[in-house]
Order: structure tokens, then sequence, then C-alpha cells
């Protein structure tokens, strides 16, 4: 079965709401003449299991859909769970319990990632190519090769990169690629770069074997933009052999307020959480709520445990705080997530005052001195990347 | 250029978030190791254009962006317009002015749906198979043989009936098939089935090919819950010979309040107008505010009126209005459609009390109504299939 709770804001109806979506959602009205069916018609339909009234007035309704409704991907778990439901009035889904055998697990997860870079023991430190736009293929090899002798992990696109004359996405993984066979042959480790890869539905597992052939050892997809059927066909084809970068690009017109509070929509923690979980994403970039995106925290650490709590014989997906993320709060970031993250900023790295390497430094500083609990703060003394970091970002 | 309207509530900053957006949402900072490359970074930077005050206290902002920032797709063009931005706080995208060429374009459009039909000179009657699940191929090939000698144009699988075991995709089509083929011998004409297409996105246009060669004349899409992407790779593809009728499904978990009034997410005129015509759409199913959704009226014919005027060189995209649609509503439909436009029922064909035939019947007597200007009113003295509709469902 597949539990769907959804949130009617106070004064709706939800008794009559939920057995409309039960219904109306499944098999609908039928007459005399559809009897003989009947045994049909009742095991596709869905039923309330219970309705919750809450503290503001609202209710949460839990309703069990059949799973044979679906094709055992996400495109048709939405129809069916708010398809047409969605444009008839405020409700929000607030959460998605799936068989542990839906949909598309992690090809790498955690462990899958940890395993190429082979570090086990710490958070992983990633980078974001900056500027967004304009750099051609040779700049991004440039900044790669400032960036990867000191110790990064893991370095992606930025989301509005796409296959564009300047870079073309093809060139930009050429060019990288011989920066990361230089770092392999000098310090006997690997460097995931997360190409974005984009193009046509059709041909994009075609796009991601070119991108591999050519070099590219880790995809990102702006999944909410092309589609999660995009991230299934990827995720699924076992001709891709490197892990998919999950991003969260447009999921705020879908989850709406940042702090979850929105009567419509689908909550992040489903968006972010269960839907790249099931879809096949190894690593997903979640707003950071000590960031510059106005994310709440409860929704950042609803997503972070759904992740990295996956069904038996799934892998844990990997969660990555992102946006506006400094090594000021490598404190808090470890404190709330432990050593199965990744720290992912694009500012504090290629903006760092004393250039990009020092950007990375800092970083591994802060992890440091986290470990050694020394506070950090720009008034002790740290190394001095970390503390001129600290200096313009601030920290705790 | 890529012209988008943002709408901010009334109290934020206007002027800061649409710098923020022009900025952040394409090249974004950079320092002055890159001067060399400023030319470059201009190239692909927005600009605001001009910020608009409205009555209550809101802004609308416009924005011009590079086209080149894009991949001619709506992947790359939500991604650069709204991706990280929607994160940011309350916005809502209002309005996308696209060049003429931009995306992709119909391949048949009215015009082509027409000429497949051979009806040139009134609105299209469309029938949805009901009830949604639970029957088998035979069912549906039974329920279309009551339909079809009736004059009926088009008729379209329940957004939710997927290839599901109960009456696999390919089995209904073949099911049809034999019924459209004794109405082509019978009749001389065609009905056009739109049954619905699902599965992998990689191997869509594979799908869309097995369809077709078992006898599919038609596709129906859940557009939003597969991704537009999807839409545009059958669009695109040569080999899909048959028109694409776009289902709004989820729509509203972007749309949000039905009266367009939700401060987050895309506005319907965009996401049910503007990307599905750029899309590839050839039909677009809407909710029709005379019906059983809450769907507001400015809404729907905003979305009309882009489906309906597209660039030069561009088919015009056929109006579905859909939901809750019964004959008493035609004479308002005509009154706000023309011609050009599909009128979409379920129930109120496969409900009807005299049966489905009477219920088809229903929708051309009411045609005919409204043609000699006679009120759509029960106590009317209209042809017993209409006056039961108008009985049971009202009208005016």
């Amino acid at each position: 079965m597949i539990t769907v709770s959804y949130r009617f804001p106070a004064g709706a109806d939800a008794a009559k709401l939920a057995k409309v979506i039960a219904i109306g959602q499944t098999v609908g009205s039928w007459g005399a003449e559809f009897s003989h069916r009947a045994q049909a018609m009742a095991a596709h339909t869905a039923q309330v299991l219970d309705i919750q009234p809450q503290a503001d007035g609202s209710h949460i309704a839990r309703i069990g859909f059949p799973r044979i409704n679906t094709e055992n991907d996400i495109a048709s778990l939405l129809t069916m769970i708010f398809g047409k439901f969605s444009l008839a009035g405020p409700a929000r889904v607030m959460a998605i319990e799936l068989p542990d055998d839906y949909g598309t697990g992690a090809k790498f997860g955690i462990e899958g990632i940890r395993a190429k870079l082979e570090v086990h023991d710490r958070p992983l430190i990633m980078a974001i190519f900056k500027p967004a736009l304009g750099l051609s293929a040779q700049d991004h090899a440039d900044l790669l090769s400032q960036v990867a002798p000191e110790g990064l992990d893991l370095i992606k696109d930025d989301e509005i990169n796409f296959d564009l004359r300047t870079a073309p996405t093809l060139d930009r993984v050429k060019a990288c690629h011989r920066v990361l066979e230089e770092l392999r042959q000098k310090q006997g480790r690997d460097l995931l770069y997360a190409v974005n890869i984009s193009g046509r539905a059709d041909q994009i597992v075609d796009t991601a074997r070119r991108l591999q052939d050519a070099g590219a050892n880790a995809l990102l997809l702006n999944v909410l933009c092309f589609g999660y059927s995009v991230l299934e066909a990827l995720a699924a084809h076992p001709d891709v052999e490197v892990p998919i970068f999950a991003h969260p690009a447009l999921s705020g017109a879908i989850g709406g307020a940042t702090d979850g509070s929105s009567d419509y929509g689908i909550d992040y923690s489903v968006l972010l959480g269960t839907l790249m979980a099931y879809g096949g994403a190894d690593a997903v970039l979640v707003p950071a709520h000590y960031g510059s995106l106005p994310f709440a925290a409860q929704s950042e650490f609803r997503i972070r445990d759904i992740l990295r709590n996956p069904p038996a014989g799934r892998r844990k997906v990997l969660p990555v705080p992102s946006a506006g993320v400094t090594p000021g709060i490598t404190r808090r970031a470890l404190a709330d997530y432990g050593n199965d993250v990744a720290l992912n900023a694009g500012s504090a790295i290629f903006d760092h005052p004393l250039g990009a390497a020092a950007g990375v430094r800092a970083f591994f500083q802060a992890l440091d001195a986290v470990k050694h609990q020394r506070p950090l703060n720009a008034a002790v003394d740290h190394p001095r990347e970390l503390k001129t970091a600290l200096e313009k970002w601030g920290g705790d």
C-alpha cells in the first residue's frame, strides 16, 4: 500500500475531501452496468485510513492507495495522489510512505560515493564553479586545478550552466578530466565533478554515455525542471555508471513558503526527500538553514532523515546542505549531520579573499577546529585561511 | 530576449529582489581575476526592464534574460528563471514572453486535429472513459462502441489510467483500434483516442512508436507529472505522428490557489498556456470555470488566448475545457471559445441516465440548441437526451 498524508487548512471539511481523494483519484463513480467489475474496482480504490485534527485547526488525513494503480515510478504516483486534486482547492501533500521496493534506489549513495573517493571518516567538501556563466571550458579546468590539489572531494557546475556555446558541457568534461587525471597521478585519488546533464529526455541516457566516455565521473541534474522521470531514467539505466547529484532548483515553486506553511503544493520533505530517494538520486542538494536561503531547519532535518534512512536493501542518499555555506557553519552542520554529509560551497571557496585554494583549506581547517572543539570565531587564533573566511562570512 | 514577469507581494523590496534575480539567476558575482571575461559575462547577464506597482501593493518586475543561457527548451528555461530563486521567499512567475521560434511548436494543433477528423465548422466533442480504473481493455472497446457511432470526435483515457495489469495500455489501444476501424468503414470518418502514454522518459519515443504501430491515433500525457521535457521529446521527434493532448494533472501543486492569488509558484497561464504551447502540445486540457474545479474564469481565458495565438509560423493549440463539463454549459462555452474548442466530458457522457450514446447525443443537441438560440433550460422542449441531461446537471 502507498500511504499519503494530506493537510487540509482550518475550515475545510477534511472528512469529505479525504473521501473525494480516495474515490476521485482512483476509480471514480460507476453505474450498475459495471457491477460485474465490482471486485476489480474495489482493488483499485483508495481508503481513508485516519484523519487527525492539528493544533492550528488544520487536519491531516492519511489515505492508503493500492500500489497496483501505479507503474512503480514517480510520475504515475504523483498523478494518482495529487493529479487532478491539486486543482481542487487548498490541500498539501505532507508525506508519502512507499513500499520498500518501490521505484528506483540509489546506485551509489553515500557508501558508493565514499568508495570512489576513498574517504570514509569525515564529511565531504564540495565546491561549485563560480562564476556560473561566461567562463570557457578551459577556465573551468583552471579553476579546478586551483582547488583539486587541496583535498577537495567534490565539485559541481552551477545548476544554470547548461550546454551553452561559451563552454559546451562535453568540453567542460574533457578539460576538467585532464586535471582530474593529473590529480590521480600526483595524489592517487579521485575527485568527483558533477557535470550538469541536460538536453532531450529521450536522449538523456545517450547524453550520459557520451559524457562518461569523455571522463565524467558524476552527474548533476535539475530534477524538478526536467521531471523526476528523467532522474529515474538515469538512475535505472545500467549504462549510467556514475553518481547522480540532484539539484533542488524549482522546488520552491511546488514547496511554497520555505517554512513549509503553504496550504498548497507538496512538502519539501517529499520533494527533496522521499521522491529523490525513491527516484534514484545518490546525493541531494538541500537548502541549508544556516545559509542564504530562508529554509526551515525542520524541513532540512526531515529531508536529511529520509535520505539517510532508506528501506532495507537500499543505499543511504548523501545530503548536501547548500547555498550560502561557509566554513563558519561547520560546527553547526556537523552537530546536525555528523560525518555523512557534504558541505557544498560556491562563493566561500571561489570568492575567498586569499584565493580558491585557500577557500578549500579554510573548510578543512574548520573541520579540524571542530574536531578539536575550537570555536569558529574570527577572534580565535586559527590558520589564516580559516581566520580570513570567518572574518568575511562570520561563524560560531 | 526572454522576458519574465515576477510578482512580489506587498512589503517586499521589489527593486532589490529583481536585481537578485537578474544577477543571481545568471552570472552571479565574479572577481577581478575574470575581468578579461567581462564581455562574456555581460552577454549572459539578465536585466531588470521595469518594475510596476500594483493596486494591491504588490509589484510586477519584468526581467530580460539572454536566450543564449538556455538550450531552447523548457527545463533550462525554468532553471534559469526560477530555479534557485523559487526558494528565496515569496515570488510568483506571472508571464513568460519567448522568442517566436523558441522551443517546440505543435505538430498538429487545432488545424491538424480538425484535418484528421474532417470537422471544420463546429466545436469538437470529447469523452473521457469512465470509470477510470478496473475496466478491462475490452470494456474500453465496448464503451467506445457505444459512443463512437454518435458522432463523437475525441475520447481519452482518464489521466490516472496507466499501463496497469487490469488493462495494459497496448491492449486498450488494440481493442479500441478495432472499434475505430469499424467506424471508419461504416461512417468513413476517424475518431481520435488519446491513450495515456507513460513509462520511462528515455524510452518514451519507443513507447509512442509501439502504441502508434498498434493503432494509437492520439496521445495523452500528464505533462507536469512526467516533466515538460517528456512532452518536448514526443513533440520534437519526427516518429511521433499523432497529436499530443496535455493533461493539467499536478499543475495545482505549482499554480496554487485556483484564483491565481498565491504568492508562490508559477501562474496557470504559464503552466498550461505558454509552457505547453512552446513545449509542443497539440491540445491542452484546462480546468473549466463552469465545471467542478474552482478555477478562475480569468485564468482559463488567459490560457485560451495564449494557446490560440501562437507566434507566426506556429500552429494554434486546441483548448479543451474539462472537469464537470455537461451539455448545460454549452452556451457559455461557445460564447467564451467560439468554434475552436473541444468540450470534454466524462460523467456527463458515461453517467447519462439514458446511456453513453445518449450522453453524446445530448452534447450535439446542445450545440444545435445554441445555434438556434434556444435556452439550455430543462423546462424548454428539447430532445429527450438533452432534456434529461439538463434535468440532471442543470444549464442556462
